[in-house]
């Protein structure tokens, strides 16, 4: 078995859940079929498995250091990229006329996906570029798009985001870095930035930084914000490579996990002149910057689940050859020692990690669908709504993966039992490098904000009832169901009393009291949401195990065990949640700093 | 405020909650009073913070290494416990007959808190010692004593207990090291042992393992278990230490925490001749082991609370001290920021740890005061009474802070932020300090296990009696204090759920799938122990209020928001889960190898 990808599930996923032969059909994606589709994902698992996966353990133990001139790292970084880019992989979602190979989203997310589980870390760098090179796509005028994105497309040059600031991590409306206009028609940046992934290396030829500022004499607050492009080197009229733009590294951070991607304090024109270009319009850059952070929410939850899913496919392996122990009822130590995944235990601890993970993945995949369908429609009213449900699921698809797939890590940690607390294994560096996603591009408690703060009301509701249309038709379609009409009553409970809190929630004129317990209300409600999915992917399966190969009826009922597990085990957790959320509860919020230890 | 013990907890949990006062009025204990008591913890405070916690981080990070000749290590582990061993602390719970200080079990737990807290790698060598010197004393004949004992108390000589061996963690039945009798008394050892805590190390003069082999031609399986002394140099006569035992290392276990702390492979007789002296009758061991291995439990439960107290004191100082961000209701960006402890989420993060970390504090002080007073009485039905109640409390005093004193130190990280992430402040240490305890003395299955399948039921369920009657002894408090009615009537409901649960558990004649759910009984059996705790933690706290000195008053209005919090965020989940077991739930225990991926 492959230990960074299940192809099979993949296939579930694109042609049995979702709807990617639909997709294939239109727009400019015709051109690809499953042949090619399956091409892609071939040398997309073989180099992830050979170029990337050997030395994810040894970049860990090893992880870049910089000695006050140069950041130097294991070559095996630097290979596995270049490998990468002459794939095309760089490329892979961007359309055929500005040099990509225009493959869907949810094709790109599988893609990516391969190489996130191999080696989270080497992939970060590809993810980051890829986002800045979404952003200057979207919002970059003609000069700046002719510079810059050819280089990145074709990976030659690396991008960033810099949004943080030593004093201003979650809060945007504090930074401090400043872009004061010239007479050439750049700006002249000063500041520094902090938790800037990807901020340095020797790697790339250039590093395009994507840079929030503040223009002198601005709106306060996130009004004040605008957008540049601020290149580590600055780029000569012909496009080469010039001189150093003053972008300089103070050092870089020692992380937990996902050690291998730099993680930088970055200084700009400490030394000397540093130019950035001003992107779109002046004071407009947060809004520009959503674009990306969107597309990095999701990263960030499909990066989660990837994690778990290197954590899942380890330990199962791991349990499957384990010898040790006998059942409770099986006394005789003569008896010969059984398989540990023959425990009820460690399959309750393997089936928890398949339901965090593979449910998880349904929803990245859903989401990247949307993408796609927003990108084929030429219908305003569909595309909108298309959007709508997007952002409402942003929050959920960037959390949820960051907190049970996080709990699937520390699963897998648990079947391999001593050895998954040793470095030897891979387990327990899955959980380091997970343990980052609850914090970045916007922490647990921000998306707990966003969601019911801000998704939920938006538009009068629209997304909330878009997102509830959606849930229904797979109600209807499990009602009718054999097998899956309790599951169907299930989540219409926990649906319905998910409204019900958001009604609660909303006649709360106190937006202190109301928002108290926003990350309690996220986790729930993305719960509900992977409950939706798991329910998705059970009526898929039954369809598939009464017309599918004999050879998939294993996989099928694993998929119908895994949403009865769901149903049983996890949904139910909610019921409390929702009451608590709606009853106000103010424990927290009353709470005074002097009171937690009596000083 | 210090980083490593709250102190007026302590004082609260001696004093207010518990009946130290009490205990300091009989036995062997009048000779201590608040005076002295305080003075011992003032001693071990101070050493705690001068000598442990300076170099936590710096140990962490230059973990002890094997040459193929010698273990190094820094040099501050040695001089931390030779100022540990020169106060006194590795003999503060022994008799004085025997060179012990006598103190209260209690004391020692609050003693032994401050430097697991402050260090938990380096206290890690003298737990063991300790345990190993009980299981020693208890189990040892004069003549045994009277060599190793001395030694361990004066902390010259350390202790390890060696059960697992590379193919057998979990399951001791398979254990094959051979201790073959010789004519000269001693046996000649043979075989390798895995997971040796404090196997080897410089530091000591001489290290008393532990050893559990088989002797030829004995019962199969557990049945044929005995327990060894096997001291790294041989003894001479007259006490010195002799030529080396040929216990060797084959090597270090590279770990993802709890760095600081040799964990070790060993060779028994592969050189030569390795001695070993039998530890009372021959094919008892695993019952002798047992012993040491309660207290190992208790003490493994003990490390989880401190390295959880470690993370939510320095979340707590930093959220006082850190500045972001404003209120959801307050959108002007010139106003001043606040700081983070303000935010209702942050709020919950240190909440949730404070009620995890105090709760389990409360057992494990209810647990040691067990055992004093076991030793105090001198009524044997009583005494049976309080061991009972400990063997019931025991797996889950281990588990319950495994599992959810882990999830505080994953909100720690969380309250800083992308610094939490950083190896530059200690939460993210605490963090992988702790994964470990939910895997050795006995995982957290094989506690859930021990609890549904065993200590439910023992004595026609006489233990769980006990505790039901304990438990009821406090709601019958709870139900006529103003304020706490409505949590009595809470903690009733869910401690007869528990009952019905245990009772439908007991009809299942099938014990495979009766324990099939035993994990999640293990927790959710937990959190009613800990909202127990909780109510009595509460209740004093009222009572503190009423009578107490003013100064205090913030103190106690903290512990009665943390018990509601309890009340109304944790102990609601048990309803699901109690159902769920009862229900006989064989999703998990049902499900084929080959369903999990489909291959």
């Amino acid at each position: 078995m492959s230990l960074i990808v299940n192809r099979r599930d993949i296939d579930f996923l694109f042609y049995e859940v979702g709807d990617l032969d639909e997709i294939l059909r239109n727009g400019s994606y015709t051109e690809f079929d499953r042949g090619s589709i399956d091409a892609v994902l071939d040398l997309a698992q073989n180099m992830a498995e050979r170029a990337f996966l050997p030395f994810a353990g040894a970049l860990d133990a090893n992880e870049p250091a910089f000695d006050g001139e140069k950041v130097s790292m294991m070559p095996q970084v630097g290979e596995a990229l270049y490998a990468f880019a002459e794939a095309g992989f760089f490329a892979a979602g961007f359309d055929q006329e500005i040099g990509g190979l225009g493959l869907p989203s949810v094709v790109c997310q599988a893609v990516q996906g391969m190489f996130a589980c191999a080696n989270l870390s080497v992939a970060g760098y590809s993810f980051l570029t890829v986002a800045a090179a979404n952003l200057l796509n979207e919002c970059g005028d003609a000069e700046q798009k002719a510079m810059f994105l050819p280089k990145m497309l074709e990976g030659k040059w690396f991008g960033t985001m810099c949004l943080s600031e030593p004093q201003a991590g979650s809060s945007l409306s504090d930074i401090k870095t400043m872009a004061t206009p010239t007479d050439d028609g750049h700006y002249r940046i000063t500041g520094s930035k902090m938790w800037i992934s990807g901020g340095e290396q020797e790697i790339s030829e250039n590093i395009v930084h994507m840079v929030l500022a503040k223009i002198p004499g601005g709106p306060p607050g996130v009004k004040g914000i605008s957008l540049f492009i601020v290149p580590k080197y600055r780029v000569n009229l012909d496009g080469s490579v010039g001189e150093k733009n003053n972008v300089s590294l103070i050092g870089l951070n020692h992380k937990m996990g996902y050690r291998g991607t730099t993680n930088c304090a970055l200084n700009f024109g400490e030394a000397g002149e540093c130019r950035g270009y001003l992107v779109g319009e002046p004071h407009q850059g947060l809004k520009y910057m959503f674009n990306m952070m969107n597309e990095a929410r999701l990263a960030v939850g499909a990066g989660a689940t990837m994690s778990a899913l290197g954590g899942y496919l380890y330990s199962l392996q791991y349990a499957r050859e384990r010898l040790q122990g006998r059942h409770p009822g099986d006394k005789d130590p003569a008896s010969p020692q059984i398989a540990i995944i023959e425990h009820a235990d460690v399959k309750r601890l393997l089936m928890t990690q398949k339901a965090y993970v593979e449910g998880a993945l349904a929803l990245l995949y859903y989401c990247a669908t949307l993408v796609d369908r927003q990108r084929l429609s030429t219908d305003d009213d569909e595309r909108w709504e298309l959007k709508l449900l997007l952002d409402i699921l942003t929050p959920v698809a960037k959390s949820w993966p960051s907190e049970f797939c996080l709990e699937a890590n520390k699963h897998a940690i648990q079947v391999l039992g001593g050895y998954g607390y040793t470095r030897d294994y891979p387990v327990e560096r899955h959980y380091r490098d997970n343990r980052i996603n609850a914090i970045h591009e916007g922490t647990h408690g921000i998306q707990g904000l966003d969601l019911l703060g801000r998704k939920v009301r938006i538009h009068d509701g629209a997304a909330l009832k878009l997102l509830t249309a959606e849930i229904e038709k797979t109600l209807a379609a499990a009602s009718t169901t054999v097998g899956r009409e309790g599951e169907a009553r299930t989540l219409k409970e926990a649906l319905d009393q998910c409204h019900s809190t958001i009604m609660r929630i909303s006649q709360c004129s106190d937006v202190n009291r109301a928002l108290a317990n926003a990350t309690p209300f996220l986790d729930a409600f993305g719960h509900v949401v992977i409950g939706w999915m798991w329910l998705r992917l059970a009526i898929a399966a039954i369809n598939g195990l009464e017309s599918g190969k004999e050879a998939d009826k294993d996989f099928y009922r694993g998929k119908i065990a895994a949403c009865r597990f769901f149903f049983n085990y996890e949904l139910p957790k909610t019921e409390h949640v929702f009451r608590l959320v709606g009853s106000l509860d103010d424990t927290c919020l009353t709470v005074t700093p002097e009171s937690f230890i009596g000083e």
